[in-house]
């Protein structure tokens, strides 16, 4: 099956290990972003999986590219164009100092793309499903209207949609995303969102939590949930759930609502690797499980083990099997050595 | 005091950090295997430690060689022939993800080895110990038969002989498993295990265990320990016993049986840096306690400690100092630094 | 406001990641010391920090100059000559493995320093504190009585004094210790130690505490600081308390006594990349903080939290921020992405 | 258009740098092989290159496959399967020391392939072109028989076919592949060889010529191209002329024999990166150039100038565009920075 | 002596080695700029050398400011402010393949500078020289007037002026270089250009040269010498010469031309490890040379020796003291071992 | 056939690739030493060859004993005991910029070696060859006494002694040399030095030879020999001629003068990757082609081209085989793959 997923491949600049900016010498070059990582686990877990994007013609967006086409991606909607490649220096934390993310984004042929780049009847064609991110169209420019174009079109194609609210600060305010991602919303079937997004975005805050101390009420996410769906109608509504005891070790479960029930996941103590791009991963790992047939508590857990696995990975991209995934979710968290 | 150990030598290519095979430009290369892996642990502790095993004669085989010369491993009884070195893939795994094995070591000089190719009265003459493990006569062709030789000649000698079974279930299956090791067994004076070997080789199986969730029963291992006793008539047998929390944190103790009477290790928790090589650590840490006339305990506890530590080496072989070991052993676990 | 620190800067070599020695093929190189590492805290905290020492005049010296230039230290007080650079092994442990610090400083340019090479009063004018730590007498030669000039000049000026105490057994006997600082801390106005210096220097123990067993007896280290300001008339003592659970974790916090009054700091579970300068940390943090004004509880707060963050920077400086550290102390431990 | 080309694809491990085998630590973990190398110099250029092998399905194999896709060659023709892929040990040389090949490729998942694996209907559907070298033949086993149905279903399509005889007197001797080569030839339409290849697989040698001695003789070698011409009926025969100075200085150049007349390439200088794969990227650039248009000379020339960029790139893929070998050919060898 | 140098410093992202860009994972992270540059070299031969420029706040932009305190060079004229630190992307060429320089510098916080930023008054305040490159002026905004501001002030309080044309095509066409830098040039006293930029910049072509054959054509060159003299009234003009017979090889040498006198220097084949920054290495010998007093000969030897070494150091700063350059200059290319 | 050889085993500290001290971040560490480094060569060769030295008990000493252990050199006759390892920084040169050494091996544990640490009629038994070089009497204490014990000892005992003369002026003035150096010297039979020695440390000088101008008299070197064989009852003296043409190109060949002949090897142009221990590598040679019996001139290209393909091994010691050597210095220098 045949999913699209649309938005912004950016160049990822880190130093190795739990190096300091100030005292990097070299930095990891590697690429990814929230719709791209899920295109990527997507195709790893088989899927054909299409990224739509626009990329500069020079080797730098070459090689962007390249990091798609390796695991299997399909490239050839990609428009190039555009002078510059978006960049995210990256680095990572450990014990009591968080991970640190610069953006240097702006600009990007990404986000100053038009509306006559992309043809989506043509790069919709025969997906089963479209996915984006509050990303995209939080860049700006022509990018809110090119999400609607695609949007209309995967609704006049009858296409699943989804799309993982992902806020973020630095791109936009809590108001202007609030209005854009309202309008897209009635579009969307399934919306995916961590434990602040909807605050952040829409104003739903859940009861009991405070995201800092590390500790989150389950019961009031169930409400987000429910508001989430009741507001903009969502067949679905998934919601990450990360209790952050430090940088170096996380909790990692999830909730879904659907048809007015709430399946709630597994929760696993995460020893933290990687930790970017964690949504992105669960997104994957529930678009594929969903498409894939499995039963609403399957699906979750498919999506939540795949997720907890992304934390082991380096990089963006969550290079794990389905077989990998499954055999997590199916109960087998011991670490053991395969030989 | 002399102890040789026979057994193959492979090249081991791993990922650095924790890459994943497909994420990797570069292969770390250091060597290992099971009996090797013991002998480098005896000449680290300043013991008198001889390895036999078979290398290719091209510069492949010769640094094989060399890694073992460098510390300190009498390494005049290799044979040089043949064509390839035995390769395994190791992809280091954390958190949830399992470290993952991929064996090349089909074909290989060593597994190709024919009984004409040692000499077993020179090769363990003056010899107080013969080890080798499971994986020897698993190799197939006539290593069977030449680990029979070895330990009818190591019997004439008057030399002990111990033997960790170390099933691997890619080589040979369980009944084939059983029906070779069940008759090199009876010339086997030390009997050495892991939680799940016995259950493989010969369907002896602890009472109230389950290996993948981590939990494990003292009592089982002391039911499991007296049968292999009853059954083969080892003067002792020891069984470590991981418990796995995840790929990067085990918990790690043993039982020691002898003369009817079962002793417990200390159990640690490891923080994992490498864990492939903990078993052969063990050994290692068991034979030189043994021939230096340590008490049952206090040789257990050394056994355990070495491998305790060996968790946190780098590589397959096992990196420390008897009074490095000792240190721990005596109690000493607070990893402060030493000036 | 302008500090001043006085002590060796050396070369630190350490292998890459969990290496032990023998297996290293190349060593990082960075550089460190108890009083250059305070300083290069103060300048990452914005302040005038300068530090003494004498370096020779080669490319290795030049790269140890370098390495304090480059994040904002005044080196113009540095003294070049002499022969060599002193230099520290270090083996990072990991779990059960504590680390391993080999030092090759004997002979340097700075041990066989001078008491003509020092202008005190040139290089404490204008400042606001003078700091040093008792490896610098430690190393014998001139060193205590230069150490001994710059108290008394500092004192003439109106100076601040600080030192940690900071035993080291393998440059002078405890008795040695004993005498030469004894003779020092008379000038000191704020001394810092550990939890083991008090006892190794002037034989003042906590009750109730076994450093070794990991576990510390808070009531027992006030009498400690009790014991210290009444033997030395010192305004406050900080004690920094360090649980050592293994190489990897720690626990970490400590008690500042002041005005007869005591004050514990909150205790941090740190997952540890690099402790190395931990203490140093401390006593920066407890500078600024206390040449910022803060009051007492806050200034101890920073120092903690300043101190925590250490655990996760590699090499010996504190490369944090005022407001990375005060985030921390402000409550915020959960070590989430900054975007 | 679309070009196929068919062989094996090893992994190729090599030392960082200069090192020696013996002193390495660390392998580089490329891909590389004949045919596969042609392929990605073709999807360089931008043509749609398909190359047909077997890879076992494990992750080094996944990892061979996804370095092919990265550069866009199309890869859905080869067959998963088997147990191990094939390995080069490859020690780069400097000066007067030249590179050392190990080869560990025997019982490889392609060595062992069946005439069944491939179904060249299918596999040359749509293809102008067919592309092999010597060593698949050589490899044995049904290798010389699928090469022989995939030249008979390419004649019978119409479509071009070209080979490089490549001989590697490791695989087998020059009557064996005197014998196999000389069935297989009169299906092929381009025969590209080296200076040293006619001698070796059919006894066609070069007058006044010693490829030891570094220099070599133009007259000698339209000889060789007018023998292979007469015996196999080539369309057309190129052959590289390769004057080893040194392992780091080579003088490069070709001629080409068509219809009865010869062309002689310009001559590079070239300093040597990496050497390996410079045959494989003439080819490249040859098929390139034809298929493209280009006239006699001026293919040529491309194809020289390509395989003289290959000898600047680090792994066998020659990773050159088709802009950068046109500049090259057109005559700016300054090697000026480009901005 | 104090000397200010004004313009840009980007953030230097190159592979390691040879390695193109498509095939990193990782990138060196270094800093340059020409005027960058030339301060480094001055500091680097003791001056007082002070850096203006403006950079980002956050830890990308500090990290760059480091690069500078690092060797010495005075960074407190340096303006923080702005959102982005330019880049500039190097893949290092060898033999036929010339490095590729890739620009991400659009929108960079300097080159959004504002003539508010920079109060030369202050800054130039007891400076003997001033230097900036046609690389600031091109960077357009109100870096122009920013620069005129600049000269007008350094005229005003008597400093000597001096510029390096150093013209980059894709930063402006040729006649907008014309025009800004016609209008410019009255207001500086020394002019310096490589073998191209006259032509480019103003149009002044070197008779009986070809830059891409790699041979230049000195007495061409004079006559550049004395038209640049003629049309703008320098007191002086240098024009390196680089004669590029590879990426590998080049020749270097350089004229002078002052008082109606032409001055040739030796010239050098120089074996390339790193040829950027190579004139701005050059501009920093001369400037260090004419300020110490050599005469002229001397000057212009000891700037072609200084910038010779510059093609044998990674990077873009030239890292070598004024006894190293005296060394050459003085007729010691030998290379021999200095122990 | 049993050599011996005696003197220091240095830790050798390296930036990585060309990059400058102040430009490292690591380095590269491995061990070296003129007396080591033949020890090394010999045991490649096939030679039972031990090394005498005085190595710390600590880690890094114990690293440098392994490092000679790793290529069978036989480790038996060495001393552990004092503090420190020597050691040498080195920054490799290029092109202009020749390589740097900074020692820092006063105090080591060798360099504080007694005579009674020495058994040299245990240490020699059985040898057929003792060889040293200047630098051990030249590191002063004890030395001198320690090498005349020695070299009575192997006189006793009818061993051939070799000395490479080895000036370093860091460790002694010519005047010191000369009459240590000359009191030695009567006791040697083969002398080995190089285009330097002879005139520095016996003022006996080539005629029309220029060594910084890298251009010297074949014919003036004839006299040199000549002259010390006069002197000192040489049996035969070797001289290695380097001519510098820079740092990255060197001419490389040699005399031998015995029994009043003069015998000259064929000369290579060596393009270096590491030129330490060049001549260590000759004196390795010359003995192992002496004492198998070569002819004189067979030996004399034995060891030449022993010594050119050690300039292309990185580090001291000479990782190459005999047949390597044989292969070039019977004529094949065309660097060709071996496959």
């Amino acid at each position: 099956m045949r999913i699209v997923t649309f938005g912004e491949l950016m160049l990822r600049l880190a130093p190795p290990g739990y190096e300091r900016f100030v005292q990097a010498s070299s930095l990891g070059m590697t690429f990814g972003g929230g719709e791209a990582n899920v295109a990527v686990s997507l195709a790893n877990y088989g899927m054909n999986a299409a990224f739509v994007t626009k990329l500069p013609q020079h080797e730098i967006g070459q090689a962007a590219l390249n990091s798609l086409r390796k695991y299997g991606v399909d490239t050839v909607g990609i428009v190039r164009g555009g002078k510059r490649l978006g960049i995210y220096y990256l680095e990572k934390g450990a014990s009591q100092r968080g991970s640190k993310v610069i953006y240097d984004r702006a600009e990007s042929a990404f986000a100053l793309s038009e509306r006559g780049d992309y043809d989506w009847a043509v790069l919709l064609n025969g997906a089963s499903c479209f996915h984006f991110t509050g990303i995209t169209p939080a860049l700006g420019g022509e990018l809110p209207a090119i999400c609607m174009d695609a949007l209309k079109c995967a609704k006049k194609l009858g296409i699943t949609t989804s799309c993982d609210l992902n806020y973020r600060g630095n791109l936009w305010t809590r108001e202007q995303a609030g209005k854009v991602m309202g309008e897209l919303m009635p579009m969307v079937d399934v919306c995916v969102c961590n434990e602040e997004d909807a605050a952040d975005v829409f104003g739903i805050r859940a009861a009991d939590t405070s995201v800092h101390a590390g500790k989150l009420s389950r019961e009031g996410y169930i409400g987000v949930a429910r508001e989430l769906t009741a507001r903009f109608g969502f067949k679905s509504v998934a919601i990450t759930l990360r209790e952050s005891i430090s940088a170096s070790d996380n909790n990692w479960g999830a909730l879904l609502y659907t048809d007015e029930k709430v399946y709630f996941s597994k929760q696993y103590p995460v020893h933290i690797v990687d930790r970017v791009g964690g949504g992105d991963s669960f997104s994957g790992g529930l678009i594929y499980a969903t498409l894939s047939g499995f039963d609403t508590q399957a699906a979750l857990e498919f999506a939540v083990a795949a997720s907890c696995l992304k934390h082991s990975v380096e990089g963006d991209y969550n290079l794990v099997s389905a077989a990998e995934v499954q055999r997590l979710a199916g109960g087998d968290a011991s670490g053991r050595v395969r030989r």
